[in-house]
């Protein structure tokens, strides 16, 4: 038997269509709820579950959309049985597509792919920091997915009551999905050490920063994993990056944009990888809507810009920086032996105040994972309750 | 000692400081070549070479941006002993900066971290296509520099003469940096097998693509080593897209416009991971030159988009497919046991044609690494003929 899709996931029908109709280059529906739609001839074609246009074990296309004849046309076009769409070609093939899987492409319909809003936040998310029970989330999907979602949404959430052991770092997060290894390699420790080859690694204070942004491509999340914390001071300091970069577009919106517009070069300093990267501070994405915000304070390379230019530069940058060490926008909090702390480097910015390691051991354990990850892990969460959904929906009809 | 660097690199002295002087927010600077050139105060006090602003063992800054004085100014300016630059802060501190050091971060002077310039090629590379010795890349760094050099300005190029074991995709691709890690694992084998989660392991014919394309960010460079090829069939075909994408703006400025600014929608299939992703088809830089080409023929999700924008979507498309498989486009290689094919895989597009699995074994074993590794790569080897000609010149004044 062939799919009746052209992918893994599940299409609750929930609504079934009424009418069909070929039309110029496509064809014409009209939905059960009214709505009306136009599917393009080619935007049909090579999606078609079948067994020659997807592959039936990959489900990846098979048929080359070059391969489609250019005058392909639907000669009908109607209901099917299910309400979903049957289309005969002029090719003498024909084509039947599931309601619930056309009605979830439907340019004007609800995006059944689309993840939950992200919330900003300023400095009151202190004692509103999404925190759930560790060794709980292992367990229960419910409550990974909770947490997951929390990441999503907030940019930060903490698993508490985890073993203080080492290996904690990596089983946890890559319930999301791989880690993604650095040059310093795959976990990193950050407790000062005498040969520190960055800042981290020594017991200075660290102003709020993100990390990696000497790359094209910043981690999106990074975890944290205290396992030991008995030293004075050591406090870890977090803000919101996209309510900060808000603040600033409202009080300062020149300097706001010229973050946005104008590259700044990022470097490594070390003495066997020269990572080197131009980018502007505060990244936009097709839609104008900060995706992330690149902030190395003692990373930045020199920058090689005009004098009036780098004047500007200066100015925006010591405005933006100042903002962030206003008590209004950042969150302190300290972490117990067992705390996971995650949060989405490209947004949350995170630091710590200055520790003696005279006084105690700090020993924090740290790992990267994508931010895509967590979205696909979300989005997997998400079918299987379409899954569980459409399976109740047989349960219904027998 | 102080470092007198504030970075790990070196700079051989070819110009030297002839006169400076305090001017408004800044010092001006005359070069012995005649350059003049305006350095910011905020950026001249950051980028101070003392133990207090950039700490002595990281070499990262130590001094934060908004700890400068907002009335920072220059007191005085002038010439050191060695051609750099000394300078009297009204805040008492003294600050001396390396001749080679400011004028490799001179606005208008020689960028030293520049890296080659990449050449386009159309279907002619064939007996061009770059070809080392493997076993000698590996023991003689002028080689491997070779090799790296023409990745980076070929996006491709072939070592060959290497193991046919399953251990060199590994150990090869982590001579230029870390592997990066996928859903696919860290090392993948192509080869036909029954339950194929990927297109790639069946034995069809794999029209030109490049891989990774529903991920926001796609491996930089791809490494294919041969360990079989036996089977009728399985030649594999490489072209640069980055020439497609030319020829396309030439002949159909319209369409390419459009493919560089609407987002296309790509997924991948799977039933554990769901990764989306939407970018235009064509990225441009911030100068509005190539920067990839997401070329996934059948990893395209189904676009939600009006209907006459679906229509121009397609049009473009098949005109863009249908360029790459014109034989002036495209080269044809058959790799032998042994060979490892290197290629940018955000540039160049990749496939092979149909192969027979009855008649003999085809067995390549894949992995990424990110094209910013290949560049650190680049740029310390490049550093290091600059710490030898430091050291000539400091043997000459002896």
């Amino acid at each position: 038997m062939q799919a009746d899709l052209p992918d893994f996931d599940a299409y609750p029908v929930i609504q079934r269509i009424r009418t069909a109709e070929p039309i110029d280059s496509g064809v014409g529906v009209v939905w059960d709820d009214g709505l009306e739609a136009r599917y393009h001839v080619f935007w049909l074609r090579e999606n078609a579950p079948d067994a020659e246009t997807t592959h039936p074990v990959t489900r990846e296309q098979s048929l080359q959309l070059i391969d489609i004849p250019g005058d392909l046309a639907a000669l009908s076009a109607s209901p099917d049985a299910n309400g979903g769409l049957m289309v005969e070609w002029s090719t003498g093939e024909r084509s039947v597509y599931h309601p619930g899987w056309l009605r979830a492409f439907t340019d004007g319909a609800p995006d059944p792919f689309e993840l939950p809003t992200r919330r900003i936040w300023a400095g009151d998310l202190g004692d509103a920091l999404p925190r759930f029970d560790g060794p709980l989330a292992l367990m229960d999907e419910a409550v990974l997915e909770q947490w997951a979602t929390a990441l999503h949404v907030h940019g930060v959430a903490i698993l508490e009551g985890l073993p203080a052991t080492p290996e904690v770092i990596e089983t946890v997060p890559e319930r999301l999905g791989p880690i993604r290894v650095s040059n310093f390699g795959r976990v990193f420790d950050v407790r000062s050490k005498p040969d520190a080859d960055s800042n981290a690694y020594t017991s200075m204070a660290l102003p709020l920063h993100s990390d990696f942004f000497t790359r094209e491509y910043a981690a999106g999340l990074q975890f944290l994993h205290c396992l030991e914390n008995a030293a004075d001071g050591g406090e870890s300091l977090l803000a919101d990056g996209f309510h900060i970069a808000r603040v600033m577009k409202k009080r300062e919106p020149e300097l706001y944009d010229f973050l946005t517009h104008t590259p700044v070069s990022y470097c490594n300093k070390a003495k066997d990888t020269d990572y080197r990267w131009s980018a502007p501070m505060i990244g936009l994405d097709e839609g104008g809507e900060v995706k992330d915000v690149r902030w190395a304070p003692w990373l930045r390379a020199p920058v090689r810009m005009p004098f009036e230019q780098t004047d500007t530069l200066y100015r925006a940058l010591r405005t933006i920086f100042s903002l962030a060490e206003q008590p209004a926008h950042r969150v302190e909090v300290r972490l117990k032996p067992g705390d996971l702390l995650g949060f989405d480097n490209r947004r949350v910015l995170h630091g710590r105040t200055e520790f003696d390691p005279s006084t105690g051991n700090r020993w924090l354990r740290g790992c990267y994972v994508e931010r895509e990850e967590l979205e696909s892990r979300l989005r997997i969460l998400a079918r299987q309750r379409r899954q569980r959904q459409v399976q109740a929906e047989k349960g219904k009809r027998i």
